[in-house]
């Protein structure tokens, strides 16, 4: 069970730069194309003449045309020609909502007529010239939500990332957990601490001393469905930390999107947009890499997990305070669920 | 469900020259044999002592040894030997009429009391020494039925294989279907077309003009249970197409015998007869490899397809006119299957 | 259906001297790990914090710590500690009774109440000096009683180690099987015969003539759950066979441990003792690569009988004579499963 009145990140547009892109989002499986006209088409990845997946064709002419006998559909879901044939009567395939923003393609895969770009999450960092971002994508054999206790409970870096962001003082500094305007924010602050490796390489990369103290701060906001952004940082200590001036500190978004696949498995994408040196593309590629090494570490932890609960039926996880994030986010996804499939009920009584 | 009464390719000699061949045909495990009278033995793939594949075995005087514990069975099923064992009672194990005939092993998986040799088809080609014939084996994951449709709709030519012998005349041309003797027939022509990069090759070789205008024609014959030939070719525009002399053409039959192996895989053992320059083997080779490459790009399509539509169990496919050849066929084996059915009813009953 | 109140080899120290194992055994997912006071710990591989596998964890101050938020596991299945945690009130996990012994960890997968390291057998050879071992582990994809019966019928190495330790006589020798204080004993003495090539090459080892004839045993016992010990041999013939005086035989012990992975999987623990050169490391090891060539042999048999098994559920396999031992071992294991079973519901009655 998905919520599915809610825009998803489906993909970005380079994955489809060359031909279609066919991926599952939410168990529905969905042909993504760059029509002719420059914008983005997402269909029932399914050709109604013999069943073919449509994301083994091309793009012509206004439609994306079946690989396999030439059928044209465009991105409406109505075959707009196919050779030979009078397609008036051709039965329609699903399409879906989808916008194209801040790099990333959106997609809606509930009931289409409640789908609202407006509703899609502001991103300030996309469009400023202040910041920069890169990331990457990674898809992960477990349910999404594993992944949104993993972002929203960062004790797990102490154990899962200790040689490059964990360290002990994070699992022995109290955490906080709040609901702020439907938004889930789990707060950390540790004082007087050694910053670990990937801390301390930014540190240099801001001219900042590597090996004095600082103040660390991590602040994970979740908002629904499903992501994660997370502000990170360390100041020089006794510059106010997390308010320290820009001169003081090195601080970064990390960002976290994750779309569910199927029940127990998802699409992540990861990244970290930053506010210092945006033009410095090197710096990009290198945090993009370290990033990308470090968050590979959570996907043995995560798909061994999953493996296990699904190996232990029977067995309930605990919930304790570190857990409250991911328990608080669980209980919005659930009420959202719930609210999609009452609307569900009346739409289908009244209609 | 398959038809069984009847009889399909199950292999070629060469596969099991060396040992015993497993081979699962309509649901049946098979261990195909040379025995050790030069006869084709195909028996149940379960030795009766503990259940070993006999196809892991080997051939001893007159019967399979099992190569766990030395069980010999012979080609009736029926234990010939067992080291220091009294055999006579030993249950048998079902065995499967065989005949080679052509270069193929034909094999009758239903009930054998019915099979009599003189169903199987006659191939003219296959002992005319005026033809020539290679061919080759793909296993494909999809229902045997998706390629028989695949093969008697040859719009697909366009798309699936644009770079060797798709061309867009070919869903330009009209296509008639029509049943003649329980055969089903699907025949298109071209008329005054340039040639697609496999004719052209094929025209050359005839010592004709590759760029000569040409007419084109394709005639699939589909025979039950899951044979199709497809006579194609050009000839020298003006000559009279398909019926114009040898010295103006270049043409040959393409062979397909699909044998289902489950409910959704098969056996395709595809091939091209020809009766132009039949003793050139390097041409007989160096056509079974381009069309080997050709054939090849069809199952990634047939395969997606098959897993699409387990996908979409909902959804109907479309019947219009150029699956009109598949849709007979299917009708055909519905009929078969229906009467197999009934009949095997009636033994019930009268048993 | 596994016999769980009794004591199975799950694995040897050296698979968890660097990090924690994880295993299933009967079923059950193990987690098996050397505490910081040299005991061997084994516990249900489930995180009572969040369900991920302990075995991914690492050992510190006298537990098993996760590697997802660091909860501490002790031995006995209860959690020892978590970084800012009271764990007073966390659900236990399972823990099970373990003992390291001959070289090998024991573990018990039933009621723990019932355990006794005085149960575990007895290997003489383990501990006597002018004795030497040395063996390996194969993860075999069959029902482990499959490998009783394979080891329980040595008329398969006839075929199945035809270039080795398989000769003709073996299958012409009549074989007895006995019950001897509730171990199935399978004998079979075969004598002025030729050695095979493994026991020619031992007779060289020991000094004697690798083409005399000689007297050959194969003594194979089997005692529950899951052991096989085969005493195997050749003398000089004419000094007695298996009565023969050390000088004029090469012998060993065959030591089989056959532990359940689930129904259709399992662990086999292979090896030789032998007590001639017991001091010979390199002989141990030519022995061990020799050993593991031949019993490699009976994998793939193993594993596509078992397939072939549950491809053909309506067939019933035979039980002859050679087969007995396999039987009356079976006979065994289900009585005591039956016994297991009774007991079981005594308890739940009288609880």
């Amino acid at each position: 069970m998905f919520t599915k009145n809610c825009w998803y990140v489906a993909c970005t547009p380079d994955e489809f730069a060359e031909k279609p892109l066919g991926r599952q989002i939410c168990g529905e499986r969905i042909a993504f194309f760059r029509n002719t006209d420059g914008k983005v088409g997402a269909v029932q990845d399914f050709c109604p003449h013999r069943g073919a997946p449509l994301s083994l064709g091309y793009v012509e002419d206004g439609g994306l045309v079946c690989g396999y006998h030439g059928l044209k559909m465009g991105a409406d879901g109505k075959t707009l020609s196919m050779p030979k044939q009078r397609v008036g009567g051709f039965p329609c395939v699903k399409s879906y909502p989808v916008e194209e923003r801040y790099g990333f393609v959106w997609v809606w895969t509930g009931d289409a007529s409640l789908a609202n770009t407006d509703d899609i999450p502001v991103l300030h960092w996309a469009e400023d010239p202040e910041w920069a971002y890169g990331g990457g994508l990674y898809h992960i054999n477990c349910d999404y939500k594993l992944m949104i206790d993993n972002l929203m409970d960062l004790t797990h870096e102490t154990y899962v990332h200790s040689t490059s962001i964990g360290q002990k003082e994070i699992d022995e500094a109290p955490v906080k957990t709040k609901l702020v305007d439907g938004e889930v924010q789990t707060v950390r602050h540790m004082e007087n601490i050694k910053a670990p490796p990937f801390w301390q390489a930014a540190l240099t990369a801001n001219g900042l001393d590597a090996n004095a103290d600082v103040d660390r701060w991590q602040i994970c906001r979740f908002n629904p469905p499903s992501h994660v952004m997370i502000e990170v940082g360390v100041a020089i200590a006794g510059n106010g930390g997390y308010e320290a001036e820009a001169q003081h500190k090195a601080s970064s978004i990390v960002v976290d999107f994750i779309t569910p696949e199927t029940e127990t498995s998802h699409w992540y994408f990861w990244g970290m947009a930053r506010n210092f040196k945006p033009e410095d593309s090197a710096l990009t590629d290198q945090i993009r890499e370290g990033q990308g090494q470090i968050f590979s570490e959570d996907l043995e932890m995560l798909e061994r997990q999953q493996r296990n609960i699904l190996e232990f039926p029977e067995r309930n996880l605990l919930k304790l305070d570190i857990d409250s994030g991911g328990v608080q986010a669980r209980r919005i996804i659930d009420k959202l669920l719930e609210k999609e499939q009452q609307d569900s009920k009346i739409t289908s009584v009244s209609a």
